[in-house]
């Protein structure tokens, strides 16, 4: 029998990132961008750029494999691939294909990455012509559901009705990332703190998002670089094990199945058993938590459908204390996240978990053993990535 | 020490293509088709299709994966995943990916599939003023460089110039692909016999391609299942164990890097070796080749890169009599290939590579053990395939 599973067989050991910028505000273009993540990234591995022999990426990237191999003076490409679908859900999809890469020997030194120029490309998220000039979109933008918020805010909004869910636990959640951000000189939000009473009095988006339930729209690039457990040992800096990375959706559960028999969910139920079977622990293990918000209230049903709390508890548990890293009883986007770091696109809450096993984040939680990161929900497929600082903990 | 390998640890077990068509013939949508090639193959390996957990494809397919998976009735997707990049170049990686899925266990049961209605959606190609608007087109377009033949053929006469190749090379692998298809009754080509003579009295599209040295434009959709060695051995049909897969491609060999130091190549050099480290054997233990062609001009360099000839050999050894199934030295393209079966975008010819395990091809080869496949040259990244009829030859 083969060993049919990637538990503590690769590790990420290295992270880059560029300056996080507004939307618009980056000088450079987003290739180059991309190239100096890499860059970044190697250099804190302590890898010579020439030794890269993959890339994965998610969310149809722009920046293809070869001329990100050809501008990097790259030895030689060995895998080139892109998780399929999912908008941010991709990042710990990456991640997975990446690890699958190394383990099965198809390359020895992948890079994961992400670079996005919102200001040069275009938005995600803008309701327009193109989103309903064909598909599900033609049969929702009659009646005003054009964009991203207003979809998902439907399904949150099913949510906390169905569970008695004030908006208290939204707040929570934004409140947490902006305090975490104060604390993180990288974070677009570092210096702009969020009181929750701005929270209360911010403009609604669409209920129940206010303005600060909502990502950001930011300029940059991140990268991870992922390569053999054994030889991560050798390596400049403390690996994070992946213990497990899982990707995919629950039965039925379509991006735009609107219609779908369990209508508010984050389609994490099957991908979190999964996770867990895979890295062989589970949420009562996990030291810190980041979880992707382009809107609070996928974070929400995220943590409840991995079993963080039931959905009754979450008036209870989701408080700005609960989430903070000192004293809290689940650290949560350590870094500031999607909401007040950066929104590049759920990659910075991977090099956020990466710094929490290494312990260099500004917000470090101590001891941490076991770093969860769960990629965007609802948009399909999703997925979410377990690290540890031991490779069979 | 962790076995860092793909090598006999997943096989095809499951074959399903729908009928083709000539462009724009298909009754049905290519989504509808793409579910046809899946519950086809499903019903080949003796699997319900309900256990389908994974699909993997490439060139940006547009069938994506939640749909395919609610539409099937599948009850969990794992896998979702996009080979990135290398337009037909990607089908053997699609596989790759999938076997490394199954290897590391992301998943169980992984379609690769591809499908493709260019009647329906447009071409592949097609010289317009998108490919010229931005990038490399903008400086190649001006002085008439616009479409792929043109592209391609410029590599294939520098190449050929350079070796002193005769126009009798690719004709061979014309007449040998008609020739093969005479005798496939799938093949769109099936009853259209070609000569010497009717090639040698054909267009020009651009030299050195006559109009029968370009693949056709199909509608229709093909696929194949990929699971473990383990559960192979239980199921329907003789397995065709993934002995390799490789993907990528050399050194500063962007897609549109024409300036590149070494440009007369199909860059498959750094993946060929790979594929044969890879799977243990080298190019005198493959029993039948399908290389892909878009146009004959990269069969040609592929096959060289390969090692099944050296360039001042290809004078003799490029004959239809050396690639007829019965009796050649490498029976090669024995579908009749983008030429002459069909065009599915090379996933044609991985089905065929299976069928010529399973002794089931309509021109088959006697007591193939080892059945390759080199998917689409040139356009980067590139990849190939090895099967075997035993995981461990």
């Amino acid at each position: 029998m083969t060993d049919r599973t990637l538990r503590g067989k690769t590790a990420i050991v290295g992270v880059g990132e560029t300056r996080y910028y507004k939307r618009a505000a980056a000088p450079d273009p987003e290739f180059k961008m991309v190239l100096e993540a890499v860059l970044l990234a190697c250099e804190d591995a302590g890898i010579d750029v020439k030794d890269v022999d993959g890339f994965a990426s998610y969310s149809n990237d722009r920046n293809d494999p070869p001329r990100l191999s050809a501008a990097l003076g790259c030895k030689e490409l060995k895998f080139s691939n892109m998780f399929w679908g999912g908008g941010g859900g991709g990042g710990s999809g990456a991640v997975s294909n990446a690890a699958a890469a190394v383990a099965t020997g198809l390359a020895d030194t992948v890079v994961v990455f992400r670079g996005l120029a919102q200001g040069q490309f275009g938005r995600f998220g803008q309701g327009s012509t193109a989103n309903v000039a064909a598909g599900p979109g033609a049969f929702t933008a009659p009646y005003g559901l054009m964009s991203p918020a207003q979809t998902f805010a439907m399904r949150a909004m099913r949510f906390m009705w169905e569970h008695n869910i004030g908006q208290e636990a939204l707040r929570a959640l934004s409140l947490t990332s902006y305090a975490h951000a104060q604390r993180n000189p990288r974070a677009v939000m570092h210096g702009r703190p969020l009181s929750a009473e701005d929270y209360d009095n911010s403009r609604w988006i669409v209920e129940p998002f206010h303005l600060f339930d909502c990502c950001m729209e930011n300029d940059g690039a991140a990268a991870v670089i992922v390569t053999s457990a054994e030889r991560a040992r050798d390596l400049k800096q403390k690996p994070a094990y992946i213990l497990g990375a899982s990707q995919g959706s629950d039965y039925r559960q379509a991006a735009t199945a609107h219609n779908s028999p369990d209508y508010p969910t984050s389609n994490f139920k099957t991908v979190a058993r999964n996770l867990y079977a895979q890295a062989g622990i589970g949420p009562k293990d996990v030291d810190v938590l980041q979880s992707y918000e382009n809107f609070t209230g996928g974070v929400l049903m995220s943590m409840v459908e991995h079993g963080f709390c039931k959905p009754d508890e979450v008036n209870d548990f989701f408080t700005p204390e609960n989430f903070y890293f000192e004293g809290g009883k689940l650290p949560l986007n350590t870094s500031g996240g999607n909401l007040a770091e950066c929104y590049m696109h759920g990659l910075e809450l991977i090099t956020e978990a990466v710094k929490q096993i290494r312990g260099t984040s500004f917000c470090q939680v101590p001891n941490v053993n076991i770093s969860m990161v769960t990629s965007g929900p609802m948009v399909q497929p999703v997925s979410n990535s377990i690290y540890s600082s031991e490779p069979n903990p």
